[in-house]
């Protein structure tokens, strides 16, 4: 799969959108296989069209069904839907998340949704550039919106869903998980805050809650976008046609302004930057160390010099 | 705080361990405030003698009583101990964590503990960093062990207990939390296991399964540390004498061959690497951009040149 013609071959299917090659294409990305970076390079210049939903919220809050859920009423108005199901917190496994086959299931024999879950392997960072790597396949495959899931709400979860024109923060009544949802600090990340399983008790609650503390904070500006609280209840499909709604009132609204230019300005930075970190990270380790550098590593591991001395001396970075 | 007298007296603060000065030291490195480097550069050459210990494990698992109670026997020992309590979860607050102040009580009034509980702020990779950093403080500050502890079992969780000498792994009877810390593949860090909460039902089958699973693996070699799995009542202090033997027991084996000097300098190039990223993180924000390197960004967003093109043009490492 390394040389130029079967390389070209498999960037040409998933431009005409053939899930076999969506599929092997995003099994390259995870594999870190040779030649890959090549046919991102190329597919690169067939993406930018996709809205990205980042979708994240504490786990049990339902996240997978309302992304089906959702899937499916996007699919309804004829959308064609891309879904990331992503586990940072599964750092050696890189199986199949929990739930889905289920998910897989609901969606099986529709073509114009492609679901696939995604788990770190190898190096720290490495989820985070393989979830912008896939989400670039499924634009330049014609995906219409591609839906990323993370599994918790930590940094690497955040940092994942900031790769996103649009975030939905879930939270849910009643188990202390809204508690936790407003620790990370994650609600700051929401574009449209979701209550799922809104036909529990304490539902009402949250929702007057979460709206109150959006009011504590400062005011929204004219002409800046004001999150709205929605109630949805996934497993019955309630709410979701307004969640759907409301996914494509934000986009109207960055494309609408400035706001769009600006995040995906702030996407690409945020790209080339991880991969340049990669890039470092990759040098750095035992097999990629010429003389110089490990004379230099070599010095810190006796103290004679320092760690920032030593990373300073290693990279120059172009500005 | 930024004048070189000022500073040089908070490095001589920290080195004659002085819980103001290491205090303040910390919140400088949380802070990213002007002039750390520099201090931590000169701290580093005086570090290196402290016993790093990582504990991690799923929520739930009372690691943070299992680390108050450890602080208790290795002080009975008239060890000089420093715990750092770590979560990764928590990118925005910074603030204490819960229970903090209950373990904080249980050491008030002694001098031989350092309790600092940290959080992310700011960038990718910036708590891995601060955590390193502050371990270097804790060192430099003469703390025989440095206990850091992570809220959860995520990734970043991971990296961060891998800069330890010595790694607990705890996990819990019953929950269904061991099946999640075998499920993250966390198993396979570790150097010391712990089932803590030993008098619950179910104990003796996840010492016998957790066991079990370890011979399931490829037979340690001759030689080799095999990783005990011990139970604790932590909040009772059960067991934990036994713990902190296994500790000074796996450091001994490490300082006897070459496994020592192995973590160490994989922990020097780690560090360095980690340094190096950040760098290029901050160059390629927006108040970092030079001209040239803008021109670059601009280009990927406007698709004409890949991210990894770009980033290949944007970074230089020595080798």
């Amino acid at each position: 799969m390394t040389d130029a013609y079967s390389s070209s071959r498999l960037v040409a299917g998933v431009r005409t959108g053939q899930q076999r090659s969506i599929a092997r294409m995003i099994s390259r990305i995870e594999l870190g296989a040779p030649g890959v970076d090549l046919e991102l390079a190329e597919l690169y210049g067939s993406a930018g069209r996709a809205h990205v939903v980042g979708v994240t919220g504490a786990p049990g809050s339902g996240k997978s069904s309302l992304v089906s859920a959702l899937a499916a009423s996007l699919r309804r108005d004829g959308k064609l839907v891309g879904i990331l199901a992503v586990d940072p917190s599964s750092p050696f496994s890189g199986g199949a998340l929990l739930g889905d086959r289920i998910r897989m299931s609901d969606h099986s024999g529709d073509g114009g949704v492609y679901i696939r879950s995604m788990a770190t392997r190898g190096a720290l960072g490495g989820l985070a550039r393989a979830t912008t790597d896939a989400i670039t396949v499924l634009d330049a495959a014609g995906m219409e919106l591609v839906l990323v899931e993370t599994v918790g709400v930590g940094q690497a979860e955040v940092d994942i869903v900031r790769t996103a024109h649009t975030t939905l923060v879930v939270s849910i009544p009643g188990t202390g998980d809204e508690i936790q949802t407003i620790k990370a600090g994650v609600l700051e990340i929401a574009d449209i805050h979701v209550v799922n399983k809104a036909d529990r008790d304490g539902a009402n609650r949250i929702i007057r809650d979460l709206t109150g503390m959006l009011r504590l904070g400062p005011p929204t500006p004219p002409g800046e976008w004001r999150a709205p609280v929605l109630g949805t209840v996934a497993t019955e499909g309630r709410g979701i046609d307004a969640l759907a709604a409301a996914l494509h009132e934000h986009y109207a609204f960055l494309a609408a302004g400035d706001g769009l230019e600006q995040r995906e300005r702030a996407m690409a930075s945020a790209r080339v930057s991880a991969i340049a970190q990669n890039l470092v990270a990759e040098r750095l380790t035992d097999s990629g160390l010429g003389d110089r550098a490990a004379q230099i590593l070599d010095e810190v591991y006796h103290r004679t010099l320092d760690p920032f001395s030593a990373a300073t001396a290693l990279v120059r970075v172009t500005t």
